[in-house]
């Protein structure tokens, strides 16, 4: 038992500091450097570009996202009164003390008129800044729903009646983007037009899958691939027949080109527009495996981008860990797997828990009799995981039987989808509080 | 195009060494030495175990199994006349030419009364031979159903009947192993304790998962970790009020210990017993890896266990190769990513295909799109995948569009699990024909 309690708290650290390495403070501060009227964006090793501050006579900050509080913070403490003036919006609650920026308080996942009135207002100073000026713009996970200004007349109540459709329909994740970009004000690279023809440094953290710049925040300073006419065709393929006029006439519109298409991929609007990625899965996995090198472990970083139903996730990976256990394949013990993403749940109980916590369980269930030699960790960076106070679990070769011994049936809490009650009982939830950051979820397989 | 269809015969070319390398013929020339009087089992790198034949009076060769013909043969040019005789039951159709072995054939997957006949004879040799006598047992997949003679006067009907239930009821597989193992006359190590006081060397084809050699044909020699009271429990867990009452009655018996229980670890039977995994999926594997790292690719065994739900493993695969494309983890191309194994279909719709080619499906959409560098092959090694011609196929980014342009929709297909058609029309499909082998399925992760 020692010796799996030595590999747990070792889970623990390698995770901490994958999500130490995704500090949406500290991520900036490492990757944005100001000497004198210099600005240098990057790293040595990936290549830096660097910005002749004394060409601007303006700095703007501007942002949306629920980490984008910390992010203004750190671009304040670099550029202090350099900067001209600042607006970021955020999540309620998710601010901090900031000196020259704004902050505006809206809602997520659900938008509202704060969310409007902030987008708006940023839109505004970007279309006031001139090519002497320097726009900076901090985006983070839940900027999609934070900056919700609608495109034209179309309401807030319209766009949402939208968006609940296509999600009701089946539509697929590109269907909703393609559909959202063409009602919305901000999305699809329309904040890099209204920017135009002012430089933008646009610093995100990454909280999708592959970390696809136009999907993040729905791309409002990235290339758009998709036209009006992928939208009607939507409509059409799901036979959205309550879809409101306004949005229907808005729509034509953008077929007939009365109104203009989202910026594409060569439009020269995207020449001044500097996009880097300063917080990602992979960045925290990266860091993760250098925490457990450190700590003696062979380590191999799986993917970045595990998708699927979690209990399936859960035996690909404990399948890694018993070839590991046989055959010290792919990687002799000590060894530690890192695999990042997100995984689903389809929900078939009644009970409570999230992503993390049931891979934990399905895990625990497919490992349970192993060698007192091996881990399974999962959790979500951002210290939440699910409708709980949980961020996820560790589980081990005894967390089926500590919950037998406590009168529970793990493969029952499993089909009840009550991870959270199974493993609060075993004691193998990790709790960790908020991180005020996201970049999706860090999965460990450790053999000692 | 031309870098594709390259790729693709790669594919090819290291599943084929994959398959070579547990042909069962080839396989025990490979690991059985006869050198005059001594017979040399195993390899220099995982150890030897030399027996000298002049201590036996007689070799019996025995065995069950699709593949146990060709193992037969191999035994018999190794040993020639030293054979005194032998006996082995195989599936309908799958013999060869033998000299001093005779062959039953039998029925498979459902036993028929020829395997009955066939185990009993098997039985009456074990239990003749004495201390000077050496077995030679050969075990390769349905085997289990080959070995079919039940225990005391259970009937044949009545045994299945009982396999019947347990698969109705939801029982797991190592519940049905527990049971059968206490209704049969060979399973659970009984064929190990009628050999007694013999010399016993096992030789064995794996088709399990993990290569637990207690479920590989169940375990004729292997310690048997289940009981007469798991047995009855499972009988009373799953309520089956119907079973045979002379099979409740044996069962009963046993726990009552007024029949004996199946040999256990430990017991001095097994000293005289020496098995050997001869064919397993990680040989495979392995011998896949040697020949993509002589085609020039950095090449990584995931795990020979790979289990659940295909289109989950399909996606879990694709993560892996968009990670490699886009950041070199965990090996940079050219990438070769192996894993064995053996997935399920949960049967949805109404159309042809297997696992094999369903995975190959799936991760088709997946890689819909990425750069032509990428190929994913997954097969059965036995050459054959459900109920088709196919063995498996191979899937890159073009399947999808191909399939497009002859007016199928991959998404659709996937759905009524109709991957046969498909991939048939994009000539993506594997025909190899029947191997003679089964160590289960290799797929492949290609990028280069």
């Amino acid at each position: 038992m020692i010796e799996l309690n030595s590999i747990r708290s070792e889970a623990k650290e390698i995770f901490a500091a994958g999500v130490e390495a995704v500090d949406p403070y500290k991520a900036i501060k490492s990757l944005v450097l100001v000497k004198r009227n210099l600005l240098v964006l990057g790293t040595e090793d990936e290549g830096t570009v660097t910005f002749d501050l004394g060409k601007y006579d303006r700095i703007f900050v501007v942002g949306a996202g629920k980490a984008t509080a910390p992010m203004a913070k750190a671009i304040e403490e670099l550029l202090g009164e350099k900067i001209h003036s600042g607006l970021i919006v955020v999540k309620y609650g998710f601010t901090t003390n900031l000196m020259r920026t704004e902050i505006i308080e809206a809602a997520h996942p659900v938008p509202d008129h704060n969310g409007v009135r902030g987008s708006r207002m940023i839109l505004d100073i970007l279309q006031e800044a001139g090519p002497r000026d320097l726009i900076i713009s901090l985006i983070s996970g839940g900027g999609s729903a934070l900056l919700c200004q609608p495109s034209g007349d179309i309401t807030l109540e319209e766009k949402q009646s939208v968006t609940r459709m296509l999600l009701a329909c089946g539509a697929t994740i590109y269907e909703i983007n393609a559909t959202r970009k063409h009602i919305s004000a901000c999305k699809g690279g329309q904040m890099a037009r209204a920017a135009y023809p002012a430089t933008v440094i646009n610093l995100m953290l990454s909280d999708v899958v592959g970390d696809m710049v136009d999907v993040i925040a729905s791309g409002p300073f990235t290339p758009d691939p998709s036209t009006f006419i992928d939208a009607l065709g939507i409509f059409e393929k799901y036979n959205l027949k309550d879809i409101p006029e306004n949005i229907r006439r808005h729509i034509r519109a953008g077929v007939n080109e009365d109104i203009q298409e989202t910026p594409k991929e060569g439009d020269p609007i995207f020449e001044l527009v500097h996009n880097l990625i300063v917080g990602s899965n992979i960045l925290a996995l990266k860091a993760a495996e250098k925490k457990a090198t450190a700590l003696g472990y062979n380590s191999l970083i799986l993917s970045s981008m595990i998708e699927g139903e979690t209990r399936y996730a859960a035996m690909f990976h404990t399948a890694i860990a018993k070839e590991i256990l046989k055959t010290g394949r792919p990687i002799s013990p000590p060894a530690c797997i890192i695999s990042g993403g997100e995984t689903t749940v389809t929900i078939h109980g009644n009970g409570l828990g999230g992503r993390n916590q049931e891979f934990c369980l399905a895990a625990a269930i497919e490992i349970s009799g192993l060698p007192h030699r091996v881990v399974i960790f999962s959790a979500g960076t951002d210290g939440n995981d699910g409708p709980t106070d949980a961020a996820g679990a560790i589980a081990d070769p005894l967390t089926v039987k500590r919950g037998k011994d406590a009168g529970l049936n793990a493969i029952d809490y499993l089909n009840n989808n009550d991870s959270y009650h199974f493993l609060k009982k075993t004691e193998d939830l990790l709790i960790t509080g908020p991180t005020n950051t996201n970049v999706m979820d860090v999965r460990l397989i450790l053999v000692r």
